[in-house]
């Protein structure tokens, strides 16, 4: 007998007759002789329908009443779970982030977890009752107020509840059935992986993949809990998420997807005097603004002295970057501030590049046939991205996915949704 | 300065219009000088939707989870309305039930307050912030888990914080403007009370009137809070519920109002053998089945030992009650079991006729000059009931309303709403 966690998302979720199958497949687990724990996040389009309530009468709502707000959400769908869960014999309780011990820091919109302390969980899985917590919310440590977790929420708090009652899984539902060798909706003979060890899932995620978010793997890494990415509209077995890259045997080790981000924007300050400390006050103010940069490139300086710095960084954050790098302008004396949204990232993850020379030169070789120009180039040992053309990321994709036959033999199934 | 407690029903908190309004009229009572704490219902038609979507997913929802599934409703709405006051420039916390320290019995969908230990509320009017409870709702004692208190369970969450914090008032704030002579739908001279004594108002509530819940009363009066019921539409003052009837100088004590109740049928049992033990046979199965009843009428035996037994509970409760009392039928040995409900009732309420002879005789012949047939009557030392025909209710009404003299000399105001 396991002990099963089981994370839906909002659109798994989105209306009675959604609900009423994921009860059943709930129930189906539980009836196998599992112990089962579920995360909900809310209901399909309930988090934008509050968020919009409360524009109307606020256009700057205070982030303590956001979190009070946005919770409703979570409530609503876990409830109705255990009512659908309960409309077919089983038993089931639902509980808050709060009532079912996620502890946080106290920072509204964006907690982050500190601490699960289960125990009316683990009371409800011993008098043979299903637990559903809601997901992406927690109560803080300080002030006793209600948080929210911020993006991935909900598998943040999967997992975390997973970790805390030493599960056997945390499996992860949505509307797409695993992790694929690269986005099917762009590569065809795209394939899914059977497993993929924590650091390559990081990578990915890193590097633009949605099917599960940063911050969930790295909570999973950490305890050892082994993700499992499912369809909630299939009984394929998904994706395994588990082992580390230490323990793939190096001549096993493979190449195992790409990945690519269109989310990101480039920055370039040009003409910036060549002296120490220039580069330092340019991210220092960038950092200052609370901006997290991604991929960096500085040129050698010409001979007049002066040198381009370039980096990227996501477009939400663009526009605000620029503005305050232009407050320095005449402070460090660089000639202008350069800004390009029409760019896009692709990735190459896999832990055999440490083991196998050649993978960048094959990389860039398969890109320069199909003409992608290189703008950046940036590297971790088991990770190749580059910044390109936004245009070109399709057929950048396709190429590196040929380049090193990552395709498998059956057409991908594509589901209807977005990859979340 | 004064603590103010105010509560806000659905049909006021409607939309993000009427959201808007009540944070105006909430941020001008804390800008008079006063500590501001304000008890929320869910925004309109919320509770509806979400018993509907509960319906959806199971027909016979756990109470339990219901009671999770509601209690997001209150959250929303003062969520929202804490956020309409930030963004008038004042500053505002909002509590659920729990958080605010409302302590509960377990029992799930009518749960009753034990205790009201509010600390964080008044930790946030002592750092000068107005302070927003989620109405309808606690925790339970027992179990911790989140209950509702049932029908006005708002006003109840109100006034059981107002008394907690031994607040000056309770500003109870629907769509109608105070406490009326009769209701001023049926009667158009009907007069606004200025103020009413607590036990009057306590017979107005038992015998149909919709304006404050009969536990809120009660409530009230046990702890000395004053209840002022006032409209989110006007500036009025509203009506004044406080003081008892025994602080009214004989002298002064009056007739007061005329209320009526179209929510009761009518049960008789015929032929019952008159002995000992039959009535008390047929009142404890209508009790077993946690059904109340109201008026109760029991005729003079006839020549052959048989009597019928008549009472009146809600017609929600009559199918039930007939089906219990068939099943004792054989046993007791009854005629028959009647249902009728087309019944109304008819209260007329004032201390005055303690201390008035008269007053009955005067009631019953304004009916009959009205051509209304009394089926039933029932007293207390305040009140003057009748059961008639349904279809008479309104007449009933007027005639008794001028008989007392009750009318005032203007129209009344009728505003759109049900009158809560």
């Amino acid at each position: 007998m396991a002990l099963v966690v089981q994370k839906y998302g909002g659109s798994s979720l989105e209306n009675a007759e959604r609900i009423k199958r994921v009860a059943e497949r709930i129930v189906a687990t539980k009836k196998a002789g599992n112990d089962v724990v579920v995360v909900c996040s809310a209901m399909g389009d309930t988090t934008d329908e509050l968020l919009d309530l409360a524009q109307q009468v606020n256009p700057v709502p205070p982030e303590r009443e956001m979190d009070m707000l946005l919770t409703a959400g979570e409530r609503i769908s876990n409830a109705l779970v255990a009512m659908a869960i309960a409309s077919l014999g089983a038993e089931a309780w639902s509980f808050t982030g709060s009532q079912a011990g996620v502890v946080t820091t106290s920072v509204h919109g964006n907690a982050r977890i500190i601490d699960v302390t289960p125990s009316r969980v683990t009371e409800a899985l011993e008098q043979g009752y299903i637990a559903l917590v809601a997901g992406f919310q927690g109560v803080s440590q300080d002030t006793k107020d209600i948080t929210t977790l911020g993006r991935g929420g909900s598998d943040t708090t999967a997992v975390a509840v997973a970790a805390a009652l030493d599960a056997d899984v945390c499996e992860i539902y949505s509307d797409v059935d695993g992790v694929y060798t690269a986005d099917p909706r762009i590569v065809s003979n795209a394939r899914k992986l059977d497993t993929i060890p924590y650091e390559e899932m990081l990578e990915l995620a890193a590097s633009g993949s949605k099917i599960l978010h940063l911050r969930s793997v790295e909570y999973a890494r950490r305890y050892g809990v082994p993700i499992r990415v499912r369809s909630s509209y299939s009984d394929q077995p998904g994706t395994t998420v588990a082992g580390s890259i230490e323990e793939i045997p190096v001549e096993q080790a493979l190449i195992t997807g790409v990945a690519h981000d269109r989310s990101e924007a480039k920055v370039t300050v040009t003409g910036v005097p060549d002296h120490a400390g220039a580069a330092a006050r340019i991210f220092r103010t960038v950092a200052n603004a609370e901006i997290d940069i991604d991929m960096v490139l500085q040129n050698i300086s010409d001979t007049a002295g002066r040198t381009d710095i370039t980096f990227t960084l996501s477009k939400a954050n663009g526009p605000r970057a620029v503005s305050e790098l232009e407050k320095i302008k005449s402070e460090l004396g660089f000639s202008a501030v350069l800004y390009d949204d029409h760019v896009g990232k692709v990735s190459l993850v896999g832990a055999g590049m440490r083991s196998h020379p050649g993978v960048t030169a094959t990389f860039c070789e398969a890109l320069a046939e199909a003409g992608v120009n290189i703008e950046i180039i940036n590297t971790s040992e088991i990770r190749i991205s580059v910044l390109i053309r936004d245009t070109q990321v399709d057929d950048a994709v396709r190429a590196i996915h040929e380049a090193f036959e990552l395709g498998g033999d059956e057409e991908a199934v594509v589901y209807a949704g977005s990859g979340r």
